[in-house]
């Protein structure tokens, strides 16, 4: 079988520091054949720093010059709607930043067009790969957990409003801490329960500190263009019963500088993920179990590999697009409801 | 002025260790003149004990020959409301053990009565008066938490099934953790944000633990018998755009033993409140501050005092019958939303 | 059923301290009727403390005067086999303090006369009754120890050299640190294994600072007169192929004041006795699991309960006299390699 | 002076991380010359990397070659003999990898060739060049520890069964962790109670988690080739009455990663060697003496140094052959005892 | 002999909770024969609860009465002179509390008379007899400190004003944190230093706390009458080249509650005496030793006894006259050195 | 503006990692056009690996030849006066290693010469820039602090002799730990209180420990010539009142390996310097504010722009000329206490 060509399109952090260099290690599966950015420059010098061949500011050119078979999109938010569907046109395998899009509407239709083109389309949740996750479902299968009932999770950061990039700008990210933070946890979440649909939401969202300003530790922000919500929580209902209460920040008035975790009860026993511990009755008696040497993985690497997995049908861990619409259409939900 | 007669209804553990102990470091203020109980045996012990002339298992014959000024309900929940009615057509201050009521159209009729004969009626939510609830008012009072938009309001055990009295017997108590244990930090929580009524009500019960049995730390509980929540989780919204997540359990897979806390988000400032700590900005940096000299005060006498400064028409922190209804009913909301 | 007449032969701290509170605290099934001694006015004044009816200086007169049931033996270790066997001789079940005896012929032979007799002869052994004892044997029938092979026992103190009684004098104790607190972890590590008899013993006793002296934590003792081992350690290796690595010690140039513990090695599972923990495989993961709320029970009321169920032929966890002697011959066998 | 010519004999990571690198060090009294293996290409590379001029795969063509006065021998147990043996008749000076052979008779013979040709010939124990065993050795040439009775020594391992090389592999090394763990903390014992012979020895050995396999924390092992003890237990009794307690294993259910320790009971004082703790009377009250700056050595380069030393006739730390034919008979009896 | 018979001058606390409850398990020695105090209520009352015979509100008569051998002066400070003096005039033996007096000259007149009439008059500071300055006293005889050449004393508050008696009034207490709190580590430095005279003093006293009032944790003061330093600070020059760094405080903004100490440089050794801990060098290191097994001995009954043996003319650790004497012209000249 | 250009005098380790990596970050405002050394080959080197490109061993051609704007002093402290009046002289702004001087007398010229001239004389005491004293300023300028009365200033070691340079020199550095180190933290007081002259100055000096010898953690020292303190402390009152306790140390007996802090005691707060709290009332309570996140700053850079900012006029925090000759007067008032 020969190798995949992958074309990178978006030139900022996320490209340079997570998916190349876990397409580079993954070197006899993929070949990186373009870089593409609006600014060609930035384009450039990304190929330039990891070695890759061609560079293009027009995804058209891309495709018609290099013809890849798969395209992972690291753009803002509000690019991966449009761009997801001019690759998966172009009959390529699509492995998408998180969130999936801005809206829900849009996520369904890029699952609708995936499973029509019968392509693979990912979206890139890697907390998915911890040994923490992985232990977590191996417990949940072993039945040490029984039936999960509640799950508390939550993505909070003191006060890291980032500096830079368009965190901060509802038009082109669609929302702040939730859609940035939140969703990370939420998919965790919604991942351990078999990612059901919610019957209820209900949610609230915030923006005293971040239109205040003050002192940051992610960068300095500006209060006056500060369009998201810095902070947001939501509480959802499902129709086996279970619930999830939901929190995410970038700035919140707490003691811990950045705070994520999740909290799984179960019937049987319950767990909190980092670190993780397992609660439960052992030998008669409520025992507390520790996990001292989990394994720390590159959860990126581990996750392109999963989205591999997946183009080639083989048994993925990876979210799935039908799994990124459902999570699409509960972050719209909780937004309405802030709204109200 | 002369002292006031109070006349305590029931004869059970809370009465002999909370209330009466309480109003005989205030004799200067009242006398305790008679102990009811349904069983006679019990009142006559109770009363023996603690040196009280009388005692009744008959309330209508107690109120004919003491004429008690006040009464002292500490009987199961779904007497609180004929025994408070009955109190009040005898012209009689009530204090009355939380919460206040079973359903919540009792609760909003026993604050119409109070309200109409001009006595008081409060409840005992004595978390109140502790040194942490006080300088959390002072803390918002003095502007160092600016607009609070969001607590998080826990009251959870691991395994504290009580494992004696009513607890689990839904017809008796009403429900479970929550209508027990929850209400406390419910009521903390509305107090801090001046106790609106909430537009919106989310929650879920559960009952896994409870009706399967296992190792206990408040004594055994029978599972088979078991018909109320052993935990509850609910989310509130407010008009003023604030909301509160609420955690409530007798028995839940978690690590600690206890867990009663609540987390005060505001504009300015942050509060856990157990132990005290507040998070904020000082001198233009971050700042975490802690207060280790809080003082422990018996809160029972405080919230007994606090009780009588109402019946005097003097300013009070004591829960009132007005604040008792809007809780109750979001109890009954929650236990609705749960029920669906 | 008629209660049994128990008499308490020895009138020192052990049967003041011990065993008559445990008995008095089981008054339904046993009625203390004499307290002997060599010293009259001492068991008068115990007798009297306690409210028990006869005192006697010789035990030949108590047997005719009283014909008890049980005879509790509290005595020096030397008087452990006359008083055991006249006690036999009369027809009473005996429960004698720990060690057995002084040599292990005699310790036989007791264990041969109450088996003739039929009547029940156990020794007081209370560590055997703890929560983490019967946790220990429940995880074992769990199977999540597998097969156990090394047990590490340990009695260490620093310096706690008794500065009363007879600890220090090898005529009256037959040994120190060994026949005194080894003896209580070596029996918890043979009721591990099932009680089985060693294939080869090999040990060592010291007495640099018992003859020394220095500063005491336990009163001061007399160097010039000091007779006994001040530690001892020993091995022992089993027919199924286990061994026990043993340390006693009553003064030891250790940190700890004092370290009393058992490590259990098994095939699938390990366990550090105090605070009771197990080192194992979970989910596919190396797993420490912790017990935090064990029960505090009172040890000597469990044991004395143990052996009044034995008495009565119920199942028991005392050690029986048969157990005693083996644990004499390893003591003896212990004392005479380290005589080499 | 001229240089002493080094040739290495072993290909492998031993040479490779510590004797290399410490020779080159001391390149003012040394020169290495060749880098002998059965593999030339590992030979070759490894001359490579470290810039030595000449590798072999035969030692007789090395010996004829080069002419080297000192010969490192970084080799499988079970090549020592024979290669030492070779190094001697070839008038070298012979630094050997510990331990010194598979059999008790092949280092006796090993020590008496070297004394006859008058060669010198040691073993790379080098946790003897530890500040910690500097210190101890210091404490008691001072008198801070008096007469030495017991130690205690460990080289423990959770799940440390090594994914490489031959360790599991008896006929190669001639047993497990006994042999490749234990002899270090054996040696450091011994050399504290100036290298005595046992009177007498007692041992037992262990396989059951190396032949179930299960989580490794030292890569992966293979249960169905294991054929070497995973921890083994002895007792040794030396002609002073002193004795040794010593525990080593590969895989063991307890709590730390690893616990790699000597504790020594002296009539004075006693030591906890890692980190060192003394614990003593000073001023007529019971003390512990922490020692927070010990130097951080190199423990390789001061044992190559010592050995070199050695060779110039100097005083010298460093493990004699003597001293390695009394340790291989200790190990040896050990094993047979544990045959039994 | 016969017992000593002793009278107690003053009513309050230090009466009450120290002097009389050892003077009592004193009672082979001692006998209390009279309580005088201003108060004859207080007097007459004290007398009962440790019944003792006789109460008086004047002295003379006191004298005259009981013809005591012992006087003990609990009252406040400015009232020691003429009470000492008429007490030596009585020809008793007085122990005196500290300070010695208000005036340097008093303390220096006290010392002479009772020098003249050969009797002993002693000061309370008790801090003399814990284990901590035992062991101090027992190093420095060892040679384990060498030359001490600097110490630093300190007793400081964070809100430790007192709430009750006289603390707080300059014409009755001669001063505040000074001499009530400085002088008990004062006096410990130069019991250490031999009880030098020093060359010079500087000093410095504060007092803004105390007269701003605020939040206190002993009790309630007015600020409005507090006319004492709320904190002092001061440092002594020494014929010897000796110094002291000295530091009270009943009010500081520090973040212990309370900080009571004395750091001991010597050119062999340094000493903290709370907890106690000695930094040396020890078989060639740095060494950090702990004393883990100090008694916690009763200070003031060790103390009365050390006085009574001074009496008996037996050797003594108590503060003597003389001493006193120094001490009070140190604290003199602090505060003369403070007001310039 | 053209650049300035600068001149390094001094050679030494100091130049080496301080000033003129503080210099090439600046390389917006300054060049580094010389480094001047009486070892012209030292210079030359350290020139070479900074690309400087000249370097002089006589200062006066480096004048003549490079005409610098600015002149850094890096040299022993007893040619800091001579060649900061030549380099004055030259019309350099002059930028010279703490201490000022030696003298007294000679730090005041340097101040009047630079006065006279118009030029910037600054003294390099970088922990003025430290975020902890940044936030001291701002505390004190927000009111949090109050009255500052006192001041603790510590710069100790416990084994810290220097073993390289003139440390230990008298001749050449004027003093010992007093003149090295504790004029950073004596700096620092003077600074909080407005830099100061004090009213009286007592001191003392000390020297057994390195004139004695032993374990350095600094390197190795000799003690035979050893001519400084190794340890100073001392005691200054200041004209408003305040006071400052101060004490520095090569060599102490204490536990810690290094201690430099201050503690700044307010009427209305008080602070710990390293790590930052701050003690004060809040709310009415007694409260301890820590800082988490204060960044950590390069405070040598910062203290190198902010002597700049001195040479162009620009509001500044470096140490003036006038700051200097203050402080040197008191380091050598505290020299002369020391000496009567």
């Amino acid at each position: 079988m020969s190798k995949f060509k992958v074309a990178i399109i978006g030139g900022g952090k996320i490209a340079d520091s997570n998916h190349i260099p876990a397409l580079k290690q993954l070197s006899d599966r993929v070949e990186i054949v373009a870089v593409c950015s609006r600014d060609l420059t930035k384009a450039r010098a990304l190929a330039d720093k990891h070695e890759i061949d061609k560079s293009f500011s027009n995804t058209l050119e891309m495709y018609e010059q290099c013809a890849p078979n798969v395209v992972v999109i690291c753009t803002p938010n509000n690019l991966h709607y449009s761009q997801t569907m001019e690759a998966l046109a172009h009959n390529c395998h699509v492995f998408c930043e998180k969130p999936p899009a801005v809206h829900a509407q849009n996520a369904l239709e890029m699952a609708e067009l995936a499973d029509e083109k019968g392509l693979t389309l990912a979206y890139n949740f890697q907390l998915r790969q911890s040994s923490e996750c992985k232990l977590l479902m191996r417990c949940q299968a072993d039945g040490l957990l029984g039936d999960i009932y509640h799950i508390k999770a939550n993505f909070l950061r003191r006060r890291g409003i980032p500096g830079w990039g368009y965190f901060t700008d509802k038009n082109i990210q669609g929302g702040g801490a939730l859609i940035d933070l939140g969703v990370h946890v939420l998919d965790l979440a919604l991942y351990t329960l078999g990612y059901p649909k919610p019957d209820q939401v209900l949610g609230n969202t915030y923006d005293f500190i971040g239109k205040s300003g003050g002192k940051g530790l992610l960068g300095s922000w500006n209060p006056d263009t500060f369009s998201v919500e810095d902070a947001a929580t939501a509480y959802l209902t499902f129709p086996n019963k279970a619930s999830i209460s939901l929190s995410a920040s970038f700035a919140l008035n707490m003691q811990a500088e950045k705070d994520r975790n999740l909290e799984i009860f179960g019937s049987k026993g319950g767990v909190k993920l980092f670190p993780f511990t397992l609660h439960t009755e052992l030998a008669g008696e409520l025992a507390d179990v520790q996990f001292p040497y989990l394994e720390d993985v590159d959860i990126q690497l581990k996750n392109t590999e999963a989205f591999l997995d997946a183009c080639f049908g083989r048994p993925s861990t990876v979210c799935t697009a039908k799994q990124g619409a459902i999570l699409q259409e509960i972050i719209e939900r909780i937004y309405q409801s802030a709204a109200l």
